[in-house]
């Protein structure tokens, strides 16, 4: 029978009815409500190394729709759950197709080839930009000595209760315990004040990419709260605040164009409150996220300005042009595997991920769709034709050709991780000497010619991109809401809007708001005061504290 | 009065005279003998803010010999001790020269942006060089429940005395202890059994770039023996030995190439003892490496095959084509920054580093060398112009137009870093519309048109990446002697000798010959048995048991 007739006619649907029947043949991924029982035994146990024998060499088969009631519980391909039913259980399920491997300690996650890839593309990106700013990559060490992790006294307040501590090696005990990083300000400080004496030593400017731990007790989520996770932190010291200032908002702008430009997320620009400042800085500046679905904020990625407050914990002085000492400016940023997070969150659907094509590492999917008595090897041979060609463009496109799935099952397989874009390639296609185009973001269909492939595609991948930030950003606006008063406020928490509200920018409010919206689900607290502010009308009063406001401010639950 | 005619005429003698001097005027770093007491100070104390004050915007002068006697100490700039009188101050008063900042926890130390840099140019070659062999990349976890580490009974062995243990977490203790991956053959395997079902699922290559810690206690030395590393481990799953084989093969020869191509250090390809393969594995080979001036070989990376030992004890099993279920063969394979240590102690001579230009962050430093009423303006912008064309021409080129420093102190401050390349340029390079070179690794200097720079400058750079290899490899070959009895073998590893010898190939017999040479220089054992064995007479005897021989294998104390 003709894959391409029934699945362009029915689309997943049909693979849906089937999908007991081509999973008895081993031609889907058993029910992810099986895959997640055994992550729970891996979680309590260990991971087991035993298995249900499975044989993935069946026929390639696909025909035949039966069953029906035995599917009903189950939505897309493979996902037991929909977005909006139950986000968290959906945004495991996904996360768990590929990009991440639940990990016997809790709270510790692999991350899988599929996105590793994503963060690496990320990285060439942002290590190309920093390199032009004259920082330059270096390596401190995991462990922290007690004395200097504790020397900065708000900073390790701020981090104390999640630090790991290694007290033994081997069977004998360590004479102190040491630290694990949770960042590492404490661990490079001593050495800056060692590196820097005259102002010809200025601007100092290291950042190393690494492995943090924070012991957290939160329940973790995949990407989004780990007890290990990878980043990059970056420490600079100047002469000037003034300097300070400028680097604190280039590094920002870095990470907006890494949410916006390469994962499509769309994201504020702003200051964090004194209650949500860096722990010892002076000032923190993030890009800030928001996910419909749960209603939360995410804090996307943060540059602070650290002043001049561990300058003088760790006697980083400097010698001026005039001769006199003086103390450096410094400021440290950083933006970590969280963004992966965000991404999934952002755009995954019922049917799985969504990969922008700027970081997905295959943005091009071509899957042969043989027809009985077709000319098979050729359309065997035009999808390598077409990797080829695409290839040599310098699109990340490959080929699945394997024999023991069918067309249906691929289409499902691949859309469930995300690859921006699908090529067909069946006997018609062959006849005409044209291609079948697939958007996974919107589902369009198009027939190119391949005399103009490559033109074609490169043009579907940057309107795919696009397009996917736009839609984002139309679902973001749509949760906005502008606030004045304490019952506003409350009405607008309950139905999970990003709220912007006028505030007196005063800690002890801040306090209260928490206090006050305190609740199973979580307290609201400031997100940011966006640079980007609205007018604010003479006499306009603070929405919690009935004060003058000083100024529009974001509010909500957050990650 | 004009520095070419000082440096020219008595080359570095005349910095070591004026030295002092020239240090009172801040024109030389403090002798290093300072700054190591200031490193104990560290690595006993923590690191302490406190500094001398120094005023580096002094007068550039340099002119006038005076007080010889003050100098004596002093060898070459700011090393107190030659390569040939104390190898292990010389060694560590180069890594202390901006590759390495030793750090307050003993064992652990700062990589700092000059070593950084080489670890990120071999790490683009490697990377590269695997994902052309379809190995992907993927990060699992520091932390390893103890349940798993101690699965494979001989591998544990191998690492339990050197594990690092996490018990505490803020101030409450872990339920269970948590190691820190000492390698990550346990973090691994428990997943590869969960996600190799059939032979497609074959082969399964992943590599990760991380950290790893092995809290030894033998002395700790920068580079070669740390407590916390950056290496790369790759592990990868087989249907078939043939497979496993020929892809051991095929990294060890990339790690080859790491040495010799990149680092111009000569190693030797083999195949490791019994006593001395990887714990738990089948086999492991390795690429050695030699240092003449200590006599001692240095393990430089390993590709090992596990065979099926771990597939076993992790139940790696999958389905064959005949439906029949197999166990996997599987490799790993690491090199890590223990590359650049072997590299500093190759080429380092009394001026400090001396770096191969392929791995150099700077490959031609450019110093302008003006004369009192010369056109200094014309020779600044000469000197911009050359570093431009370098760069354009992607030579990694920099200038040095620092007014604090005379050019002298400048040759040798670049000299002490290592830059394989120096341009002058003076008022004469100026009238003839020149520049002059100097080698780092010869000393040869000349005059070359600024007409035909980058031609030259390239291929300047090409012969001294090959000379370097070539004068490492006359040393070592040197060091090469092939004995036959044990006489002969105690006489040639007092001289120091790399000891070729006939051996019975017996494990008894090589702990016999560790117990025999015990003493406080270490024990002598063996290296390798090289793959490029030279002709065994029939009738030869072990040098050591005189039962018959099975090979050359290459004998000596290492590292």
């Amino acid at each position: 029978m003709n894959f391409r007739v029934i699945f362009e006619s029915k689309g997943l649907q049909v693979v849906t009815l089937l999908s007991p029947y081509l999973r008895r043949l081993q031609l889907l991924p058993p029910p992810l409500s099986l895959t997640i029982k055994e992550e729970e035994k891996v979680e309590m146990a260990g991971p087991s190394g035993k298995k249900e024998k499975v044989d993935k060499a069946g026929p390639s088969g696909g025909g035949g729709g039966k069953k029906k009631k035995d599917v009903k519980k189950e939505t897309g391909l493979g996902l037991s759950v929909k977005k909006d039913e139950n986000f968290g259980e959906w945004y495991s399920e996904v996360c768990k197709h590929e990009m991440i491997e639940y990990y016997d300690i809790s709270g510790c996650y692999i991350l899988r080839p599929w996105s590793m890839a994503i963060w690496e593309i990320m990285q060439t990106f942002f290590d190309a930009e920093i390199k032009k700013m004259k920082v330059k990559n270096c390596y401190f060490p995991l462990f922290v000595s007690p004395g200097v992790l504790e020397k900065e006294k708000d900073h390790i307040e701020g981090f104390a209760p999640e630090v790991a501590w290694v007290t033994k090696s081997g069977k004998s005990d360590l004479e102190v315990p040491i630290a694990i990083r949770p960042t590492s300000e404490t661990v490079m400080y001593p050495y800056y004040s060692k590196w820097i004496r005259g102002h010809r030593d200025l601007p100092l400017k290291l950042n190393q990419w690494c492995n943090v731990v924070r012991w957290e007790f939160s329940n973790p989520t995949p990407f989004i709260r780990s007890r290990e996770f990878l980043w990059q932190e970056g420490h600079t010291a100047f002469a000037t605040k003034e300097e300070a200032d400028k680097e604190v908002l280039e590094i920002l702008e870095l990470y907006r164009r890494i949410y916006e430009e390469y994962l499509a997320v769309p994201v504020v620009k702003g200051m964090k409150s004194e209650n949500e400042k860096f722990a010892g800085g002076l000032y923190t500046t993030s890009v800030e996220a928001f996910i419909p679905n749960t209603g939360r904020g995410v804090q996307g990625a943060t540059s602070h300005c650290l002043g001049q407050n561990f300058a003088k914990m760790f006697e980083i002085n400097f010698e001026n042009e005039k001769g006199e000492t003086e103390m450096v400016w410094q400021n440290s940023w950083a933006y970590s595997t969280r963004t992966i997070g965000v991404m999934i969150m952002t755009h995954g659907d019922d049917k799985g991920l969504i990969l922008p094509p700027k970081v997905a590492s295959v943005q091009v999917v071509v899957i042969p769709v043989p027809y009985k008595d077709a000319n098979t090897q050729g359309i065997f041979d035009a999808c390598t034709a077409t990797v080829a060609a695409l290839s040599e463009a310098g699109i990340r496109a490959e080929e699945d050709l394997r024999d023991n799935y069918s067309p249906g099952w691929k289409y499902s397989n691949w859309e469930m991780k995300g690859v921006p874009l699908r090529i067909e390639i069946g006997p018609r296609d062959l006849e005409n000497d044209q291609v079948r185009t697939v958007r996974r973001d919107n589902g369009v269909k198009e027939d190119i010619p391949r005399g103009s492939l490559v033109e074609h595609v490169k043009e579907l991948l940057e309107k795919i991109q696009a397009n996917m930030y736009e839609v984002a950003k139309q679902k973001r606006e749509a949760c906005v809401e502008e606030i004045k008063t304490w019952d506003e406020f409350i009405v607008a928490l309950n139905k999970k809007k990003l709220i912007l509200a006028p505030w007196c920018d005063e800690e002890e409010v801040e306090r209260d708001v928490k206090a006050r919206t305190k609740g199973e689900t979580g307290a609201a607290k400031t997100l940011c005061s966006p640079f980007e502010q609205p007018e604010l009308p003479e006499g306009t009063l603070c929405f919690a504290s009935g004060k003058p406001a000083k100024k529009w401010t974001y509010w909500g639950r957050s990650y």
